[in-house]
């Protein structure tokens, strides 16, 4: 399996009586399918997937799987906080199709999450996952931090193939690809430290970005594959504020709202996540408009 | 409804399977029942509500409230991330027979978790809610702070009759009980400043150390109360070093395992959670074994 | 040598060429001596001390000295990052006629600072200093934790006679009373928790409202003292206001623009300090209002 | 003034009788200067400054200038928590051969010093400095961030020409390089992220370890330099596990204990600061053998 490239982790449209809505979830998904993006991620942390009950996210991802040419990764968020319902989800997401699975770190008992916690976590999900495990690190949201020296012993474990890192410490990334195996791929998280990501190894990014703006983030990621690193570092600085904007500032409800400026539907974020305001709707559109993807 | 006394917030026992054992939940809450503890709180974060999933939720809840007394408060967790799932969480604890609901702060998006939001969150739930609500902060485990100002505003909602504050900041909990109504009752989470918190105000406390050592608990709340400083300040001390154990030390394994010790037989944590170790155990039970519960 | 009261960390008054001003100085000083305060502390973190070479620290020091009366404690700060030059200052203070001094610990090299490297520090200091060790710790400011562990290590050292802990964690400073000898006093250092610090054991206060507003916080330490917990409680409330602009929010422009406002003549603070905002200077008019010490 | 390269912070020797050394102080420098480095710090926070009063800081940087080649970058640490103490400090610096200083932010009163307080601050001293002046950002150790918005005002003032960013956060060292006019020198002063900042920019670096292993650094530096990226990541890779001994885990004692094994001859850390204990002077030899560095 080739995590290289970019990937895009889709939000989860709802309807007016906040239901899932799985018929705008696989429009939308096929308005992707057509731009350079090498997979998808769904019922991440910017699908809401902690706002979903079991039943949704079986919907969601039968219904997104259709949806997602078979040329394409097809990844589906499973983490939980308990080790059993980790396990559960993510065979019930290989059932429905899913090419790998996405499992965040459990973060609530955060004294107690400790590297051999995380190490008996992971190993046991991999153990019974039907298909290939990606550990999934997110210290600013979940508190914990899913060290090197976790993922290193994770690292061997034949069923995990390698992880999301959403945090920005670079030295840390630079840590997670020299402590683990050739063939386990480290994906960036974060799109404001992507180039720098991929200078110290990562193989690509799973980013908020790749939903709005494709084109550029997978020309970030050809340009530096290939050596150009001036016009890499150019792409990152146009990058910036958007990345600023869609990350931490304005989380899901930013992120919905971009793709809706872009003419992809998403909806309204699910409570007690309230949609954007207008005026940062205004500084989104302004944002994006630099990038020439917002349709005519 | 009166929330003044000390309140017990109980594990849930599983069975060698893994799965939820309501026999023996309801076995231990009626050995709580013979101590002067004036309720008691189930699927709160000692009940590892967490791992567990709705249906399991149910049948802990239905269980328990065979053995809780009707003379004492059966308050049940239901802090959920999504608004929609609290409040079906609480109408359906309410069906169950709780008193009052428990409902900790969504946590995930902490960037959105503004005062505004929280107050659309609680508002929501309380206003769909069959019973009483009682806010739940605990910003080290969810890493966000339900602050005074929304504590506040939500304190004039008729069916918001209290919350309970985990944090050890005095001063907030000072501020919560000077801004809220005469009869919206404070309750502190942290055994280590629980006779700060009352004689600043609070009503009582929902501590796991109440599950273990409810007397001293109980001796130290009267003698506040009655005006006995000198009293209350001396267990106070005693309880100092059990509460640091039980608290960030040991976590919900260290709980358990002091219960255990302690003969109500409330079995193992699930993972990703593990037993604590033996030498830990060993800890525990010297720091027990000043208390005289321990049974021969 | 007793610390049982309200003492005052009083500021430095700097004159139009930025110099100190030693007449101001002892001008306020001798107005707070009319006032029921048991002490005063010059040189601390409220006299900008940080900002102040030696010179200019001496000279404050010896003005200060006849200022004071002879049946108040003179306490003078002498906190400095090398362990030799907190040595020489402290000497030196002695000299200047202190009656004791508050060493606040080293903190630039934070990872370095142990609880061995503190008790190696606070040990030399004491063996060396002519005059009585208060320990200072101040993590707010300092980014280093002063733990128990040392304290209670140093609490043995027969020149170190107490400490001020300038942090609101109410279990810490309880903590700190139970692990030191009878005789080792410890003084609160934030007025938030005041009241909670007394009552789990604080000797009394270094409060910066104590410069402002000194019967207030004599009124609450001997309500608390005499066991009238509801009057006490109830001036801590009224305290509560002004001890959050005084303490974070505003900082010592604020301290300073509230003195004043209340007649104390103390001037400007040192850049890179800056005045305090007029707006803000109206919002601490507004909350000294009700205490009626703002002169006619 | 050109910042490009890789800059050595050099520590300062005490004697036996904890006084500066200034005779192995220039010995070291000589050394050095045998090596290809850029420049030097003296008076960095790697050098003790805080530990050090203005006399042994004049007769350090005195001594220094003289064994420093002037065909190397002489930077001379000056930063105080007043303004009117760094502005003298730098002239004096200037005074005895400084080509330029480097000033580390005030960071005591923390929750004043705001972007418009570090404006203020900086213009003062670049007003006043008779040589051009470095910015200093070390949040790890001072607790506050001088953020790229103020760099990007202070970036315009003809007398300050480039900055000192410790921080790992490459993100943050990216927004400082494209915030800031092309003559703007930003120095990366974090090892494990050197590469990394070099990529987004960063002209080179101030780093603990071009003190142990210049050649190495410098290697790094080129490589990126020239674009051979493959190298570069190969070197940075061999760099972290000393980064990280030197960084944060062993300190300025570590730093020394380093350099004496290599030969440096500097002598031992003032208190508080204690020698680094024998274990892990080992496990820094080991650390240090892969270099070939070591003399026989």
């Amino acid at each position: 399996m080739n995590l290289a490239g970019v990937f895009a982790p889709v939000p989860t449209p709802f309807d007016d009586q906040d239901r899932v809505d799985t018929r705008r979830l696989a429009a939308a998904l096929r308005k992707w399918a057509a731009r350079p993006i090498s997979g998808f991620v769904v019922l991440g942390s910017n699908g809401e997937a902690v706002l979903m009950d079991d039943d949704e996210s079986e919907r969601a991802i039968a219904a997104a799987r259709e949806a997602v040419p078979r040329d394409r990764l097809f990844i589906v968020g499973t983490g939980r906080e308990s080790t059993q319902a980790a396990i559960r989800a993510s065979r019930r997401a290989a059932e429905h199709g899913a090419d790998a699975v996405l499992v965040r770190t459990p973060g609530f008992f955060k004294n107690q999450m400790t590297t051999d916690a995380f190490v008996r976590h992971y190993t046991a999900v991999a153990d019974e996952s039907i298909v290939p495990v990606l550990l999934y690190n997110f210290t600013a949201l979940t508190g914990v931090n899913l060290l090197p020296a976790a993922v290193s012993r994770l690292g061997e474990h034949p069923n995990i193939i390698g992880m999301k890192e959403s945090g920005g410490d670079v030295a840390q990334i630079a840590e997670l690809v020299n402590g683990t195996p050739a063939g386990f791929g480290v994906l960036a998280g974060t799109t404001a430290t992507f180039y720098a990501a991929l200078c110290v190894g990562a193989v690509g990014g799973i980013l908020a970005l790749a939903c709005a703006v494709p084109e550029a983030c997978v020309r970030l990621f050809t340009a530096t594959r290939e050596g150009r690193h001036d016009e890499a570092r150019a792409i990152q600085r146009q990058l910036a504020p958007l990345a600023k904007l869609l990350g931490p500032t304005f989380g899901v409800p930013g992120l919905k709202a971009a793709l809706n400026v872009l003419g992809y539907d998403v909806g309204l974020p699910r409570p007690p996540l309230a949609p954007l305001p207008e005026t940062a709707v205004k500084t989104l559109r302004d944002a994006l408009a630099q990038f020439e993807e917002i349709p005519a």
